[in-house]
């Protein structure tokens, strides 16, 4: 069930992303709006699927939920186009397809990303369906938690780590802390976002959703640990070790594949306990954390 | 005069900018930080200087107003950093120094453009002392003018106009208005969205302020071509008939120099007219159009 919505949402998401960039003047501009497209399709569309879950539970109108769910998955389908640039992480495989650069080329993966971010903030001004100073506090929201403080700040942390490593004698508590640290900037604040949206919009207090967003964020970096050891090629549609052969700081790798498991079980139990103020419209958010902790992709 | 305001607009802007990205809790972060305020220096803040004084004019508050300032240079910022990579423009030299991806390398190029842009966005949702509604509408138009219709197209195809050249039989108003075409949405959009933040913070007709800004935006690059063949690389800081060596169509090219400068004074004109519905108080828009179209930097 968590598969099929998930679909569902990511293919209303990419529908909306692709009408909200008008046809170009210019025939020579098709192209880039050919790459916007590319880099937006394919994704398991999390993020979209929690701010459309979030929007529903606090009441938000659903025009309104659709283009905050648009605006999330621009910003994280940038942010993987550019990590993926030969300059940073140097993938040739995301979700299952030749990365944007090798598909297009670099010049215009650069350009796409950079248009992928203004088409987020250009969702979110579009929502006249909730008041306007909610609205801004939604696109100040977004800025922060993806910006030089936020998402990009964890991106720059992850790549130093690799070349940069604690030493292997470090205290234990202190790299976790470390992985820790760049998780909740680089997945876990546009995670925060989108479980905030519904209550930033709606009026609610977002506190309950925050809770289940950074245990759900974390889970789902401890699973993607896992998942670097123990998935192939087939199922992830990326290489696989590919971190433990960088060195990189990971959960198994300082807690081992019984321990994170057990850590992913704990936040697990965590994420619902946030949700008990909840009834039964907080369900699919109930399904998804599970989803989160067993997904095999 | 022009240049002393300039130059006192853009210290304002620096250190706004500077001190809206917060200290990072995570030391290895600080290199982020200073490239992003690397990034923000040393230019001439035209564009803040533009939206400073249409928001003066419109009566706008000066808080306000620099936020709005700020995040327009943040966001020119952000498009001379990825325009500069070496799989873009491939420049070494800006502003009288070298790029950021010479100076610190291409991945955190990359990553403090992506915050600028983030930071931009930032600054525009920060502003309290207008009401939300115009402050969504600036978002919006912001985003819609950096996106992939405006900036970013612009960029891409100028990119393309120098590998697909129009052929020299193509007649000149096609080969005209395609570098009017470019020039509109690479640096026509950003310098409209600065002339227009006053009007649209402040609530007034836009017309008037837009006109100027279409006018001062060609005359603009009609100055800048002419600047590229007859500058030296002290005076400008960036290596000099490149654009010519490149074979791209420029004004200069197509008009030759006494046709270009014609057209630039032609543009004067039209910029002055359209502030003739203001008094003294559109003084110093009137110098800047007459700055931008003699300047020799």
């Amino acid at each position: 069930m968590v598969d099929g919505r998930l679909a569902e949402a990511g293919a209303r998401i990419r529908d909306h992303l692709r009408e909200s960039v008008p046809p170009s003047g210019v025939a020579e501009a098709d192209l880039l709006g050919e790459a916007v497209a590319y880099a937006s399709e394919g994704g398991k569309a999390v993020r979209g699927a929690l701010v459309l879950e979030s929007c529903a539970i606090c009441g938000v109108d659903a025009g309104a939920a659709l283009k905050a769910a648009s605006a999330i998955e621009a910003i994280h389908a940038y942010s993987l186009v550019h990590d993926d640039l030969p300059a940073m992480d140097d993938d040739d495989m995301r979700r299952g397809r030749p990365t944007l650069h090798r598909a297009y080329g670099e010049a215009l993966a650069i350009l796409a990303g950079d248009a992928l971010q203004s088409l987020a903030f250009d969702r979110l001004a579009a929502i006249t369906e909730a008041p306007p100073e909610r609205v801004l506090a939604l696109v100040g929201a977004l800025a922060r938690d993806a910006g030089p403080r936020g998402m990009v700040e964890g991106q720059w942390l992850d790549m130093r780590a690799e070349s940069h490593p604690l030493p292997e004698s470090a205290p234990m508590e202190d790299r976790l802390r470390r992985i820790e640290d760049i998780q909740s900037r680089k997945t876990g604040a546009l995670l925060r976002w989108s479980c905030e949206a519904g209550p930033i919009l709606g009026g609610q207090d977002p506190a309950p959703f925050r809770a289940y967003a950074d245990a759900v964020g974390l889970a789902f970096q401890v699973r993607d640990d896992l998942l670097d050891v123990e998935g192939s090629a087939e199922e992830t549609g990326k290489a696989v070790g590919k971190d433990a052969a960088a060195g990189k700081a990971t959960f198994v790798g300082l807690l081992g594949v019984d321990g994170a498991r057990a850590k992913a079980g704990a936040l697990l139990d965590e994420a619902l306990a946030a949700l008990d103020p909840f009834g039964p419209s907080a369900d699919f958010l109930r399904e998804l954390a599970r989803f989160i902790v067993t997904r095999d992709r």
